[in-house]
């Protein structure tokens, strides 16, 4: 029995018994989100879907689930100093939450040039903002620095074992509540949901295909996945701003390419299809990165046969952004 | 023991049982919507929130409870007839769902200037469009002419005990799931869906006051409660589409006149702030009639003390719309 087996604490590999234990840890305070259906997205994909509406999560995304389950690990004198992370998105907010309720102090690093919501919502949530320059600094270097200036602990926004443990509650739940899954399809940017996801999926319910969904601009870990090593694409255009990773991840490549039946891509057009099918038929608000998965199924590119999971990832996006894409009709 | 209570078909009062039979009616074939909450409402209220979300209801809004309720009552020879409804919106799509589902034909008496996508909505269920100009013609008479034509009954959107004991549903319903409520506010049209939640909440919990909102320029029942006549304040202008009702329905005013505690009115723009906070904390899609209830309690005409239900009674806008509405800012 590996340290982390006995410690129920994930720090060098991820099991479903490290999923558990998150699990435990995030009951009563991460929300157990539904499963919702709609008859229309039936009868246009043939089968059945289940959508995970992570839209629905604490912080409205799956990003708290990681984040709450690494950072309710810290020992006291972690604690105590407080945390870093970087991001101008869900993950920042995320820690921002996960850091307020466990009564930690957080720093987040982000691009001076970030959109004004969704700085204002994680300065909510009580953290303190580190602005950097995205020209002339690099994200991870200033979040190592104020670290080790201030010894706080990195909480990383996928490559950790913590931090996926928590994704992975996503997958559980999801398998938990609908049997005889056919296939799952997940949104991949670092690839930590997914390697959760993967994890739990596949030991709760080994038939079912995990398929990764990227944008068809960021397809680093489809790419990686043809090649079988990491490749770097560069910064990848795309309007799914949670998905624009260069490559995936050192520590989650490696569970996923072990785990993953297929990773596929889908154009942008695509995705605003997606969010606009959500936003007609289910009334709900999702967010690029959180619909590609959706996007997938809408646009053929994986045929909807048998019992299908769905995971929208996030409902983040401001009201104007949000018109701007699909107020054109 | 009146004819009504005996058959458990509500044709000459709006009881508790009456609701309770629309109930079981509509079991397995209605959606029992969700209790919504969010922490950030509940802090910004002082209180308890407990959102109603109909716009998660079969056809996008609560008007699928009284069609469905209402139709499957006709006697065979009605059945094998059809029926005939004046709609531009809600109604008019639910009575074509109802139909569909109940193997009923229908025709929807609609506006020849309504807009497209409501009208698309109604006719993918199947049902008979039937234009009219609204500068010449009157709906009702239109949809009465051709009821006699053709022996179609006529499924009124309000006023018809057997629609408000279906909208009362949704009463029951929160009645059910939300103990100790101090008081429900709810958005008043015609007043159907009130007069159907106050029977159900006064019925279960007689301590919780129950309160009408009103768009400010649509404020015909708030006038006609405080003068305790049925006041027509004629066509109202207001982006609460749904609720543009010139004076209360002659069935629905007498049960709302005896039973509310108050009826109040709100300004658009607190609706769309409403839209907008369920856009942005709750990430759902609700249209502006919908939106009324809660703008109320976030504009504070309505003070948040205590456990208050909210009925959130739609969520059907076409994407244009929502972004002209929500995307300046």
């Amino acid at each position: 029995m590996s340290r982390c087996q006995e410690a129920a604490i994930c720090t060098d590999d991820l099991t479903l018994g490290y999923i558990r234990a998150a699990a435990a840890r995030l009951a009563g305070v991460a929300h157990r989100t539904p499963l919702l259906t709609s008859a229309t997205l039936n009868s246009r994909c043939e089968g059945v879907v289940l959508l995970k509406a992570e839209s629905f999560q604490r912080g409205g995304s799956f990003k708290f689930r990681g984040a709450f389950n690494r950072m309710s690990q810290l020992d006291p004198a972690q604690r105590a100093a407080g945390v870093v992370a970087y991001s101008s998105g869900n993950h920042g907010g995320a820690v921002a939450l996960a850091a307020r309720l466990l009564g930690i102090a957080a720093v987040v690093v982000v691009p001076a040039t970030g959109s004004a919501a969704k700085l204002a919502a994680i300065e909510s949530y009580g953290a303190e903002l580190r602005r950097y320059d995205p020209v002339t600094e690099r994200r991870e270097e200033v979040a190592a620095a104020i670290a080790s200036d201030r010894s706080l602990t990195v909480i990383r926004p996928f490559d950790d074992y913590g931090v996926m443990a928590g994704q992975g509650t996503v997958g559980l739940e999801l398998a938990e509540d609908a049997r005889g899954l056919d296939q799952v399809l997940v949104p991949v940017g670092g690839g930590g949901l997914i390697a959760g996801v993967a994890t739990a999926v596949k030991g709760l319910q080994p038939q079912a295909r995990v398929i990764g969904v990227e944008p068809a601009a960021g397809g680093d870990t489809a790419a990686s996945f043809r090649a079988g090593y990491r490749v770097d694409i560069g910064e990848p255009s795309t309007i799914a701003d949670g998905l624009r990773a260069s490559q995936p991840g050192e520590l989650t490549f490696p569970i996923n390419a072990r785990l993953l039946d297929d990773v596929v891509t889908v154009p942008d057009e695509a995705i605003i299809e997606a969010m606009r099918f959500c936003f007609s038929f289910l009334k709900i608000v999702v967010e690029p990165s959180g619909a590609v998965a959706l996007a997938a199924l809408l646009a053929g590119v994986v045929p909807g046969r048998g019992k299908t999971g769905v995971v929208l990832s996030g409902g983040n996006i401001a009201p104007a952004d949000f018109a701007g894409l699909l107020g054109a009709r």
